[in-house]
């Protein structure tokens, strides 16, 4: 059960970096939604490799083929499956490492777990398998825009280098995939500056749903902001998640921290969002707003100690085709995760009658 | 589904805070493992209310009446059903705040949600559900130590003063819960304050779960990292996770953040463990590291601007048993939930076939 | 999970025949609905030992107790949680057969899965468990009420014996909750007979659900026949059900057994119900209508063949307070597993937008 | 989630009858376990159109395009993905039934359920979707083989008449799939009666499940008949299913339908199996036995009266290459699903720790 995420509309997908093809199914998609193809076909163009100055010259087209689900353009209520092949993975580029752990990545836990390990790219722990979640996304997003939701993501910090005075004026595009801010100079210099050191860098993206509906999430086990760290906490680089106010809460008196409310227009509303929009894990009509620390990029050109799976001390620098850093990459990742699992509780929300 | 958590060790609980009963059904629980009622009687006791001098003087007993799955003191293997009785509940404490929806908590969205609400102390979602996650642990534990795994948390700051250079001794006593550091009177004199000012206080709070296995958790979805982030954000007051270097992760060049691995008496081992014991979503036999924040105590006395159910602006006071720190309470909550998971991904490695 | 049943409106169950009590959870129950307790213990009452003259003299009352999620007699949303208590078990009863395994039982198969049994009265193989089913399909049946949609099954054969010319007018009374026939002192009088020959006897249920919605039920694997066989095949002593024309349906030729369709009064209608109102495992507005097969009560007084644990030949004659048939108290749990199948398919309809 | 069957072993599939292609994800397949394409292949012949000489002319080769999830042959642990193209269908075929419904087929439900309908084949509830199913299928019977077990179906009715003095031996050839018997020629005439006068007829398939280990099979819900029927049941054509003796034991006496055990060689036998090998929901050891009944083709070339979804009476002669009788492709469509039930119980049980 691994392959899926989303109790009610649900993402079950396959793949590894340099197999055949990626791929997958989506179930309990509702029927006649307008599967609007070139929507599609961007955000998988955001996501590609080579799709920012800063990233990695592998060109990859990431064309998505629809198999079922959809009939005339449009959603037919059953099983979407999608297949994504691999055209221009180079397996070879890889038996250097064949039996060597590399540093920051899952060679040694794949073995440790399976005792047999695809060793090309990764195998099945590659980044690659977020073109499935961004395809997964793409479709999530089509059904929260008919009730007026929408997600977007930028990157807020790279190499330690906060964005200054950044507007949030999504989508965000250039290198960074970030909001526009006095020191974005810096911040990609920064990540070029790792480059030219065969090193790489990481940092923070912020994520923001607008248009929210309050009563979205379920009690207990499935809040909304449980439900939302599991999904963005799948994908691989993340290290850590905060909603609202987050870290800077605990340190804030319950008098700073607790939202007031006050009547506007008619309507109850929030005078602060340190609650990140969600209170008891149910949204309360805010904006949702999180944060995400990604790593840098483990695979660097730079000499690393390391061992073999015999079991003898050796060194490896990864060269190829690798990004010195991930995030903007990482950017429409999180957006799709945070569509699906906000697809999926209004979905709750229409069978439990509210919606 | 959203009472239940976890896949092959499968927790479901139900109750309100001034019900009758709270209670659930644990179901995957192995044959044959003995129910140490006193282990478990210990572990309701940290989390209870009044358990330790900083909080609130409520006195809950918070027994455990283990209803079916024990026969002469071990599991059958059949659903464990619980049940905790509330006895001591005042529900008159509440008719005050019966249509006023409090700020920092689920009153105004779980009427958004539900258009109904059990209003004495927040019912469903309120803190007092937490007592059927220390059951549940209480058992994973049992089933975990079996393998030499301990899960043991503590508090690490509170009131924005952090622990100086604290020693990692579990399990952790006196009031805050937290280990021995320089400056745990600063830290206790902070909550002082702050519950004199009629006010309240975070925190943040570590994890450590020792003694791991190799090759726990899934690919993709859920991963170690994900479903540990799921079930800790599903905890009340808790804002933030973060695992291994966390946040500072992002900070970090790769050269810096990765791991690299030497063989020690003929094993291989990681050098550092900034990646908190998992890499690729499963373990690496390091100890699994995280960091949760967690939100000062939403109920204050000090007076705060709030609307009511029929869209008037007023004021409310908190009044009656509260914590002014949650902290020490979550220390065994997050232990719990953290047990449960690992539990879980133990009994997925056993069917899987390398356990 | 093997204890609960149901994907949006899940049903999770504890207890065992001579535990201290049994119960449960129902998550995803709607909010507003009125928690009619009359209702509630009408249908536990139908399902209790001696609810009729045929069954055992034991005297169980089967209170339920709600513990959760009804708030002032209308349900909240939130996690209905239960408990009835085992009042006038005799454990000593089943001392004798500590070491025997009961022909027809599952004592065998128990030690075999998990090597230690709780013996007495079969601990959770006792068909004492489904006093929690009958719980969960009172409130479904509440649910499906305000839809128009009722469930309800009666006995139409016994010992070989055939209800003639019987007329559906449910709901059925009488010892053996059949519905009115020409022979039904026959088969009373076949029971009776058995009963004095220390034996037991079978029988057939049919189960007729009316008022139904076209389009309930999902394709592939969750269609509506088979998850209603699912729920149904999972009560202990039933061996078969069938939709429809059934196995007589694999004896017509496709031009019999197809159901043709015209116009009535401006709404397309099918001419017959062969295919017991599923077609492609979705319902089509019909009467759903299906049979099932009761085994004969395993316990009898008769001496019979077995074996020790301890693997001795030996014999064994089950004393106690048994029914010499199951069939009228097994009516309201196959209407109760009915319902809750049929409540959790409008919830799916619900969420994916027909309904 | 109706996409998806089984908990720790899960086979999610997509497509339709006239789709680009079907396939699917199979979750949770162990590590290790060498992929033998040939036996796929096999599988997958003894199902497609044109398979025996009773059935359509259609050629499909049905070949599968495994696209993850094998390494050098061997499963690597990780979701296997898989593609069947559909290469030979014929579209313009269906136009003259666009606006029809179908009698017995599933056009009706799917136009109320999702207001909009492939209508090309039966798109999603075509039986076509069932070549995923014995994909599935072949894997799990790949790993059954390695613990001594073995699923194997034959026809043992068609058109009225049963197979009288059958003998079980395995794997079943011939146009009907079916035992050796005495009257095989007198089935194979009933069938062809039926081809000729433009009629279809059903059947009854006989399953058997050797080489059982005792204790597979979960209490309550998940007992092993309750998933094998849910598994059984989704199968398009199928009306009804039985255990053991299954409707003839709702005619026995107890003392009768009792399996009686006595010692032989020194272990637990049962001299007799009418319980069908299923004791209380658990494996006994003994082969599981069941039989399913399934209905005449619905897609008959004789008029028949139907009704347009435009609210008018019609008629309609179904023409193309359709089967006379389902029979002999159902036969490896069920072993694959009792296949795929078997295998998850199987990891079950290795999880809880009895395998």
């Amino acid at each position: 059960m691994s392959d899926s995420i989303g109790k009610f509309l649900t993402l079950t997908t396959f793949g590894e970096s340099h197999g055949e093809a990626l791929g997958g199914v989506i179930s309990g998609y509702p029927a006649g939604i307008a599967v609007d193809e070139d929507f599609i076909r961007s955000e998988m163009m955001r996501r590609r490799p080579g799709s920012t100055a800063l990233g990695t010259k592998r060109a990859e087209d990431d064309e998505v083929h629809i198999l079922s689900g959809v009939f005339n353009g449009v959603s037919t209520g059953t099983a979407i499956g999608f297949v994504i092949y691999n055209n221009t993975q180079r397996s070879s580029d890889y038996s250097a490492i064949e039996h060597i752990y590399r540093p920051g990545h899952a060679d040694f836990t794949y073995d440790a777990k399976y005792g047999i390990r695809d060793y090309r790219g990764g195998g099945r722990s590659s980044g690659r398998e977020t073109c499935c979640r961004v395809f997964g996304g793409a479709l999530a997003k089509l059904l929260l825009a008919r009730e007026g939701i929408s997600v977007n993501a930028g990157v807020i910090e790279t190499a330690g280098i906060k964005a200054i005075n950044y507007e949030w004026d999504p989508p965000f595009k250039g290198p960074l995939y970030a909001p526009d801010c006095d020191n974005m100079d810096e911040m990609i210099q920064a990540v070029e500056n790792a480059k030219r050191a065969g090193d790489s860098v990481g940092g923070i993206i912020e994520c923001r749903i607008t248009g929210m509906i309050p009563g979205l999430g379920e009690p207990v086990f499935d809040k909304l902001d449980a439900t939302l760290s599991h999904a963005i906490m799948s994908i691989g680089a993340v290290k850590g998640i905060e909603f609202g106010a987050g870290f800077a809460a605990a340190r804030l008196r319950g008098s700073e921290n607790n939202d007031a409310m006050r009547m506007e227009n008619g309507k109850p509303v929030f005078i602060t969002n340190n609650a990140g929009g969600i209170l008891g894990g149910i949204s309360n009509g805010n904006d949702i707003i999180f944060r995400v620390a990604v790593k840098p990029t483990p695979s660097i050109s730079s000499e690393q100690l390391s061992v073999t799976d015999t079991g003898e001390n050796t060194t490896v620098s990864v060269h190829g085709r690798h990004d010195p850093v991930i995030l903007p990459r990482a950017v429409p990742v999180i957006e799709a995760m945070a569509a699906l699992v906000i697809a999926d509780h209004l979905l709750a929300a229409r069978a439990y009658g509210r919606r």
